[in-house]
């Protein structure tokens, strides 16, 4: 039986989502467990993507095959969360066709970025939102942002050594919220995101709203492809994966 | 010069406030940058009063001396933020009376208790809310709250082993407020709380909202001074210290 689950992870203690030898991954420690409720016998899971170390997701989409019988959902969801570690939580797990696939089923993705940009950063937020302590303009970051929507080649957005061939995506929300006084959002989203694309965009969102960079450098940075003229990658700890949005 | 700081920390990797061989509390990590600023010769820091291991504070008083003239406040606050750990930031600096004292001007407090009373515990909030995971009745935590308010003997809600001889304390404002569909925040005012009160007096009425201890038991436990007939001591994680209000 095929299950599809809804997860959220606190990414500050994991090397990432997707398994790798001798680190602590999402994937390694849910496997654990999916194992164990397997008689044993190993489980691998997919989920819809990989997030990058230290970055977070409030519902992360993954499904797995268990042996046997239909299981009681309430129940397999209770014995994932509660069995995982506690920085992972299981918020949904249903029942999904044989072939229904995480990652292949077609979907759009939304990312989240939150931003506080104060005179004190806040020790309860250090690792949930990314710190900019300097002067950030808002109509030149709005502006930005406006560019980064449409189908473009982002391989100027990408980290260099990606093994993706096809760089072209579609976004169709960039959204850039002032949550408070000192505090911003930033919303993405689109049908894929390259490595490390969208904590670039910020990173180079942030760099024109501190005065750095003109607005228009985003479309030179879309037309050229070149990754050195983009701003350097935001910090991972600001980074949400906020949801999957699978077609109808 | 003696000055007066507001300081936040996140209480999670912190053995509580006071200094106490081999631990890592705040007080010593501050007092090792104000010596550093001080010419290397030992400061001695006051606060306002002890937070316990693993509590918070979002605006903690403190008061200390350093030698030499008057400093510029805003560089002072800003080695001292940028020069303590993270878990530590400090939000103002200001120059006060020489015997002016964090601890003995007369003051009240507030406290905060965070929970989480979900299905799921969020991965995000696991260190910065408690988390309950059974039924909750507010009404009757309602009533209970009110009767903590007044002048009282807290005996009974106090951990036994306590140093102090008069436990008599007043509470101004005791306040349950719903703040989401899941989650509820305990307000606590009062000129005084002695060791462990707050987590004492909110394990006790989280008892009373699951039904499993009449409100009237608040009564008994204040006049019988009878710590055994309280509830549970609540968990660290969800307890911040809000507030210190001095008089005039």
């Amino acid at each position: 039986m095929r299950y599809k689950a809804i997860i959220a992870y606190d990414g500050k203690d994991f090397a990432g989502f997707q398994s790798q030898e001798n680190q602590r991954t999402v994937q390694a420690e849910i496997e654990k467990v999916l194992t164990r409720l397997n008689s044993h016998e190993p489980v691998i899971l997919q989920g819809s993507g990989r997030t990058d170390s230290g970055v977070h997701a409030l519902a992360q989409v993954i499904h797995f095959d268990l042996k046997g019988v239909a299981r009681d959902l309430e129940r397999l969801r209770f014995a994932l969360d509660t069995q995982t570690p506690e920085d992972i939580a299981v918020h949904s797990v249903e029942q999904v066709a044989d072939d229904w696939h995480a990652r292949f089923e077609p979907h759009e993705k939304i990312y989240e970025y939150l931003l506080e940009n104060g005179r004190v950063r806040s020790p309860f937020k250090r690792h949930y939102q990314a710190f900019f302590r300097y002067r950030l303009d808002e109509k030149p970051m709005q502006e930005a942002m406006a560019r980064l929507i449409g189908t473009h080649d982002f391989t100027g957005f990408t980290a260099s050594g990606s093994s993706v061939d096809d760089k072209v995506r579609t976004i169709t929300r960039a959204e850039l919220i002032k949550t408070g006084e000192d505090s911003y959002k930033f919303i993405f989203r689109g049908n894929g995101f390259l490595y490390k694309q969208v904590r670039n965009m910020v990173g180079t969102v942030l760099k024109i709203g501190n005065g750095r960079m003109p607005v228009e450098q985003i479309d030179k940075i879309l037309e050229s492809k070149n990754r050195d003229l983009a701003g350097p990658t935001a910090a991972a700890e600001g980074l949400y994966l906020r949801e999957v949005i699978y077609d109808k």
